[in-house]
This record gives structure tokens, sequence and C-alpha cells, in this order.
């Protein structure tokens, strides 16, 4: 059993807002994250999938990985308003939490059977806040 | 005469859109950046001065050089959106050369006099996407 | 439930040298790191929390999380001498895997009910030398 | 417990070719690594060993980690040509894969019993091309 | 007046070996990088330009630039082996060095007047091997 | 004309204090960094040279290269005390931009003339925190 890992990497715009919220909650619980007109990031997203060797001593067909990835997540975030354009976050805050948790759900909804399982989901908002579902 | 230089980060939106074009013409030339929902980066800006050394060993009061910068140029635009919240966009395109530029202009015009020579402005929006401004 | 790592930078010298062993067998056990007059390192140290999101899509509170870190780890290490300002170093050899276990211990001391389970504490003395605890 | 990671660096060459398939195949699944002049990467390993501290502090004697790492892959394969230098791949594709059970391997075999458990074995292909054995 | 420095990446195999000198020269010469059968790196190419802003406020057209670099340095390079598959390197010995002048070479060649001049190319053959030319 | 660049890494500790000045001044000017236990980094140094290249394709023979800098820096550097151990900084605060200039001495006066001509000194004391002196 070998894992690989891919990482991807798109920019996004966001606006941390609970709709459920006062404004001044908003503003006490997200701080500069809940400024009005957004602010966004360099993500990185690692992908990793976990599986036994094929016969060619590959771990998965990394064209498909790639696709399966590029369409369903790199593609509809990259240089995009995740809280305007991205139809989970309309009623979804889009906390990096919730941007990590999208994007598994997305890449379980869309994974083909000729992948191996897919094993973690890893996002870097900045290079010190990292975010990961799946294997812990 | 030695050069130091000082990393700073600040995250940011913009959407990069020159009113003087059609819609057409603004797709044409900025791509996927002319998103109408903007997008975001997070933006890395090393701060080069240069001079002789005090009788202390050092090139500049480090703790001023960072307050310069951080009145100037991180707090005004860290989780903001530069189009709507920097009144320099107001009427120019927030491309990041015209960022590095006003970034540049900002500097200059809060300058004290206790430090040495503004030698260089390099920002960052990603990895591979670097503009340098003053020395080159 | 997903995890949650933040990245925290201090720097600080110490000696490896344990006074049950005579000069020589200190010498030959922890070589260059011996050096009676200290060394020292940039450290970077990730925390890991761990739990379900709560209802704003959160898994912490980061300004929480930051400030038990701040006050219990970064603050009382940053621009110190561990052998000799952080007393758990009395009589325990500074190696960065005791750094890793007082630092954990501090954390797990002072962790507040507020914030999720503690999950994983990993320390970088270098860029190629890593020490975690916790998780594995 | 505390697991202890170390990283080390080689350059090597391959080409991904199965001769058990036909030239037009083995472009079809291999793509532009099967260019049959080879290429070449900057690999990474990561070796982590895991185990309790010895009295001085340590999870594991560096300089033997060291030794047993540089003798038995770093050497062999660094400035090397991964097909025709080393004898695993005679008969097996060299995929990152692969080159990743082989180092396990031979770091097992030669594994003395005065270190730690071998934990996981990482080696970075690029930063974005990942692969893991070992603990997950 | 703006430099903007954009990245790129590709992977190759070499062999440094001078015609003109017998076998022991080479490997004294050469070390462990005359290996007859080759060894790889993954390089990265650093391509600034510079020049005034457009009236749009870019101090280059993107695409463009990527253009060219791609069709002239990426593409014939990437996952090739440079001995074998660069006519330059036919009587020429593929050092480090001498990529970075082919490469300059090459984009000097095929400069569209449309961009700004070419300041300056940089190689990086490892993270700690890094080759100029241009501007210094 | 090229410029190749080297990086070594070296660890350190170093307090900064001025006999010269009253303990409060110290304090006032240098700050955390005045603390009398000392602190450390992890210190990366680059250095460039510039020349023509020779009839093999290279800026410099990198074996001498890296002889010199291991003998005259990172030697008697790492793993050191630079107040107490570095003569130069007996009577010299040990700021990162002595260090630097120190480091470029050292260099100069143990240059061999089979070396090209000395062109650059790079210290980086953190990834926030870089010294230059020499092209600037």
């Amino acid at each position: 059993m070998i894992a690989l890992t891919r990482r991807y990497h798109f920019s996004a715009s966001h606006r941390l807002h609970a709709a459920s919220l006062s404004d001044g909650e908003n503003r006490e619980i997200f701080g500069k994250c809940n400024n009005p007109y957004g602010h966004g990031h360099n993500y990185v997203i690692e992908v990793t999938v976990k599986g036994p060797l094929d016969r060619f001593g590959r771990a998965a067909d990394i064209a498909g990985l790639d696709g399966v990835v590029e369409r369903n997540v790199v593609r509809p975030f990259d240089h995009r308003n995740l809280n305007t354009e991205a139809p989970e976050f309309a009623d979804l805050v889009p906390t990096t939490e919730n941007l990590a948790a999208v994007a598994e759900q997305r890449l379980r909804a869309a994974w083909p059977e000729s992948l191996p399982a897919l094993y973690r989901v890893r996002i870097f908002e900045t290079r010190n806040n990292i975010f990961e579902i799946g294997s812990v």
C-alpha cells in the first residue's frame, strides 16, 4: 500500500460572515476576515490517495486523478469569489474548514472507480494555517 | 554599505478591470483575473533598504522600518479588497505591477529621515509571479 | 472531524550536555551540539487540534489557540537560552525531542476546555530535522 | 513515543518503460516519462523512526540513522541512472512508487537493532508529487 | 520601470563530459556528475523582463511571455535528456551554466517585439545551486 | 559572464549587546535580542561569484568554492556562539549585518586566484530577515 499525494493551487476570495449572526457578532467571531468587501488567498490543496501498486508500479493514474481534481475543485474555485460563485457557500460560511469539507465532498461525489481510495484532503490557506480532513 | 530586506505578508482580493475598456476587451486582456466577483492572493512584500552600518552594527532600526511598512502597506491592504478599499485603485487597475508602484509611493511619502534609503520593493503575487520596483 | 494545524516560530539557543556523563562521553554522544558555548536554531512548531466544526464552520477559535501557544511556548522560548531560561531543562537535556515533549506538556497543562483536543505537536529544528509527538 | 524525521536529497535520472508493454502502450501509460533518453529529478527522501526517548533525551542516534540511509539509499542512487545502475530496476519500472518501496526494503534489510523502528518512508519526486509508504 | 519575474519548472537529465578530455580528466573535473549513465534534476527557470507599464498597468502580456518560454525552453527541455535531445549540447557540456546561456540565447532569438526587454535568466539546478545570466 | 550562487547553512547563537552602552540602552536598542543568555538561528549564507565560463562550461570550480566557504565561514561559525567563539566579535556586536561583513572579509582574505571574483554575500537570519553585501 502506497499513498500518493498531489498538490494543486488556486487563488480565490472569500468573506467570513454568518447570516444568523448580528454584524457585531460577526465582527467579534471572524475579526478581519469579516471585512464586508472580502479578501483572498493562494490556496494549496493536497489530495492523497492510497492503494496497492498496479502491475506498472503506479499507485494511481495521475492524469485521471488530476482530471477529477481539476474539474471538481481547481477550475470551479480558481480566480473565483467563494461566497458568490460556489453554490455550497450560499448558506455556509466559506471558512477553510468548510472549504476542505466541500472539496472532499465534491471529490467523493465524482470519484471514479478506476482511482484508488481517496485518503486525505489537506488545504493550506496560508503557509501557517492548514486544514485536513479524512485521515486524522 | 549593506542592504537589509524584510519580508511582510498580507492577504487581499482584487479584480483586474479597466473602466476604459469594453467587457469583451477586459476579458481578452485580463482573462480569468477579470472575473466580476474578484479573487485573491497571499501577497508577500519584501522591502529593502540600503545604507552604512550605525555604530551598533545595524543597517536600520528594524522596529522603525516595520512600523512604516505596517502602517502604510500591510495594515491598509491586509484582508482588504484592493479595488474598493484602497483609494489609489479607484481609477487604477490593481495589477500587482500597480500594487508594487502604489506600495513604493506610499512608503516614499511616509519615509522617515531616520531610516536609510529605500532601495527596492518586491511583491510576490504567487510563488511564480514576482514584481520588483526600484533597483532594477 | 477536521484537523487544524497552525505554525509558529521561535529562535532559541541550547547546548546538549548530560550532567550524568563525563565530558568525553558528552562529546561522543552529542558531537558538535555539545559545544560548551551553545548554538541556536530558528525552531518552527506546528500545533494540531482536531474536532468537529462549530456552527460557524470553525474547527477552533484561532485567537484562543494562538493565545495558548504564544503564552506557553512561543513567548517563554523565543530569543531565550533553553538550558538556562526554561526551568524544565535544569535537569533535562534540551534535545529537540525533549523540547517537543516539554512544549506538549505545557500545552496540555494550560489547555482550555473551549478548544478541541490537542492532536499533535511537531517541531522543526531545521528543515531537515523534525520531531513529532502525539499522533504517531 | 516520539517520531523523528530526517530529510535527505539525491538527484537521479530514470525512464518509465515496462518491457511487457508495446512501445505504444508505454507511451500511452507513461506519457512524457517514457521518453527513451530519460529525464531526472531532485528527489527528497524523508525517513521517519519512532520510539521512546533514551536517557539522554534522544529518539535515535542520528549519526547511526544517517549512516544507514546514506549507505543504502543516498549513495547508491545519487547522481545515478535508476534504470541502469540500481539492480532492483532491471525488471521493475522505476516509478517513484517503486523507488519508495525499494528504498524502504533496502532500509529494512540493513536496519540495525540499535535504531528505533522504521515508521515511514516518504519521497518527493517534485514539490507536487509525493509518495509515502509505511504509516498510512 | 518594473521588473516582472515568472518561474517555470522542467525536469531533465544530463551528463557532464567533455569530449576533448580523457576519461580520467573528466572524472577529476566533473566528479559524480560525469557518471556515464547520467543523472537528473528538477530545474527551475526564472525569466525576468523589465519595462514601463502599459495603460492597463501591466509590465508584460503574461500569456505572451509564457508562450515564448514554454515553446523555447520548457517544452524542449522538460522530461528530456539534455545531452542527447538538445542540439546545442551535441558539442557543449550541459553544465547548468551552459544551460542558462542556451536558454537565454533561445529566448533572445525568439523574443517578440511586443514583449519588454529580457532582463535576466536564472536557473536553479537545486535549491543550493543557482546560475544567473544577464543582469549581473 | 555568469553569476553562480551557492547556499550553505550553519546554526549559531548570539547576543546583541554593545559594551559602550548602559544595560538600559542595550535593552532599548536591541530589545529581546539583548537577552543576556543569548538565543540562536539557522543561518543561510549565499555566496555569489561572477565570471566568464571556462572551456568546460563552468563559472567556477565548485569544490574549490565550497572549500573556501566551509573552511572560513561554515566550520568556524556552525554550532558556535558568535560572541564567544568568533574573535571578530570580541569588540563588535554580532548583528547579522556585522556577521555578513565579517563573512565577506574572511572570504576576501582567503580568496584564491583560481576562483572568479566574489560578487555578493547574502545571509538569511530568518526567512524574513535578509542581509546582503557586495553587489548592491
